[in-house]
């Protein structure tokens, strides 16, 4: 059961290491089935290449458990699960520790929009999440990140789909699991770029470009692309 | 028709990606046929690796409309069309996201001649275009930034074959679209050079060094090369 | 004799460029047999392209000694053999000169703890052992860095596998020459991203933080992977 | 005729691009032959991809003149052969614009010696030759650099096998075209190092260590290696 949706994870899960964000088996994507009520997750700790689709887990959205696979899933398996509770209209959660968002993440810092790079995929700065306190750590802290980035990023998580962990590392969302890993690969580039001019000073853009670049893209009178 | 022209700008936009100056489908290079009256551009959002010559799209340099092609032509179309237009000498154009020239231009900063690396292709600093005011990305947005380069750039373009756009990013150009590729190539590496040297305290350099060096590869008497 | 052993080496020392944590031939893995008493070593500046598994040397634990191997081993040896003798827990060494590592130790600088990718492999900041003393690099110099390392990290050296030495560069250790080769890789990741973290100002995590991601892998109770 | 030497010279030069250390055509490598009274020496502006062998160009060391080859030299051949000339006991000479050597040359800063990495190929810190002066630039432009480089260098050659030329880059030799190419990849790797360790604070290595490293490699009592 669920072979497309296990097949659409274990592919996204193979496009983390191959798009150079991830070390070792450092990231994780999972896409959802709301009509089953099913996520599907890479499994914990095992090697991208030698992983197989079957080997994908599938997780209730209800009761949070395992109801198909052989395999632990990904440790960070509870954030995804609130991720998906939180985010009505999101199909896929990408997990990593990529360089230059890792690098906002443990800074504390939100990474600004400071050009149209950035404005053409989140509507405004992605957010940093700040650090849990001692007692969110302690117990259910994978559930509790979860619940950390859904109370931040309630409001805004159709039109900026990512969030920075303090002293942890990015989440990104979307339409599926491949779509996660497209804003989990365009954040890394932003994150890159406003590291580096943040440096030379640059302030984030006016108001009107960011919505236009934005609006161009994912307005409803987009133009951008061949739709 | 046009099919020369069309593989001409297939090809350059194949290098662009090559050259690792775009994201996903962040970029586009154009070639113009001047006797013709008409240039030749990628179409918008078409992936690099599926795309075929044939899906280039021709445009009139008169009325900027399409004229060949059943695809919709870049979002930037008009830009290029603008610089066509305002640059009587130029036969390509190209315009990416890469990731040093876009740092500066995020940061509203020209890139300023460091070294002969700089000279030997830039006779003095990159500049870079202000932001455009709200009416000018409000209305005709694409448009207004041609003409805001063209307005830069225009006693410049001959000898500096690149500007920046403040909070955008690097628009090159050359006697034709590969032409254009290489000094986007080369404006990538001088960037990032430059940022790098800035932090080290380094100053322009001297103004017969870059007489020296641009001369040496491109004035009367130039010796670089096997002409 | 001790071909497994040679072997296991072997591969170590090829992972080390494949990792692209070495320029040339900077950069040496080795692995003990505790029961055997010896341990083999890559040999001293030869190409890792064209070593082969019979080229590994083996040393004794006890006198210092090539036991077995027509070739010099690696002139950092007096180290390795130092670090298995102060530590009785590890079974693999590797030493490089990895950029980022590097880049720390040069500046004499300690690497913090800024996020979980740091405290999932290390358990703390990972610390840089004073330059030696004009004595001690005069006279049997290989052997006092070893011995430094040692007096720095023996309370230490289980759960935080890796150290700098001033003016020189990263060793870390593991479980056998595959780990510590793990180690090397980790260690170079994370220093980039506290390099940079830092510039932006970031703050060492949270002990409880730390706490948890270095147990939830390595813990009684961990719960990361398929164990 | 010289068929070796253009091989050798050939061979250096296709190891520049391969090792990352020149865009488009900008880097050149050349190798001596003492006896015969001649060096060969890349062409002009020729593409690496496509050249052959029996395009080097060898030039006599005593008139400056082409000696065979239907090509012209590159245009950096004339500070080739000041180096040559000063510095009798080398072999090879590289030039490329490097990005870390080059960005220190920019900044018209020597390379500090800031660890082992630096010392065991060069014997303190990499000199910045000043910018020549409007005079040195008008006239005999490319003659004038060597013989700058030459009176910088001249006590030190022997152990510090490389120069950076302000507003320029870098130039390496060594005792063949192939050793110059090595210095020129160790410079650029300690170049980026000692970028980022500045940033961190660091501090020039003490003498004795600089001293050891250097000689465990290339004094008379080495033993690095397997001679």
């Amino acid at each position: 059961m669920y072979s497309a949706l296990k097949q659409a994870v274990y592919q996204a899960n193979l496009a983390l290491p191959k798009a150079n964000l991830c070390l070792a088996t450092w990231g994780n994507a999972s896409q959802v089935d709301r009509a089953a009520g099913v996520f599907a997750i890479k499994p914990s700790g095992v090697d991208y290449n030698t992983m197989k689709p079957e080997d994908m887990v599938v997780v209730s959205l209800t009761s949070g458990q395992v109801v198909e696979g052989s395999l632990r899933p990904s440790s960070d398996t509870e954030t995804h699960l609130e991720l998906y509770r939180a985010f009505s209209e999101i199909g896929g959660v990408v997990h990593t520790h990529s360089r230059w968002a890792t690098i906002f993440a443990q800074a504390g810092r939100a990474i600004p929009a400071l050009g149209t790079t950035h404005a053409d995929t989140f509507y405004g700065a992605v957010p940093c999440v700040p650090a849990l306190t001692q007692e969110q750590v302690m117990q259910r802290y994978e559930t509790n990140t979860g619940l950390a980035i859904a109370a931040a990023c309630q409001q805004t998580y159709r039109d900026i789909p990512a969030a920075l962990v303090q002293a942890h590392g990015p989440f990104t969302w979307g339409s599926n699991a491949q779509k996660a890993v497209e804003h989990a690969i365009i954040l890394e580039e932003i994150a890159m770029m406003a590291y580096h001019s943040l440096q030379l000073g640059a302030q984030p853009v006016d108001s009107f470009l960011l919505e236009k670049h934005y609006q161009r893209k994912h307005g409803p009178n987009a133009y951008y692309g061949q739709r």
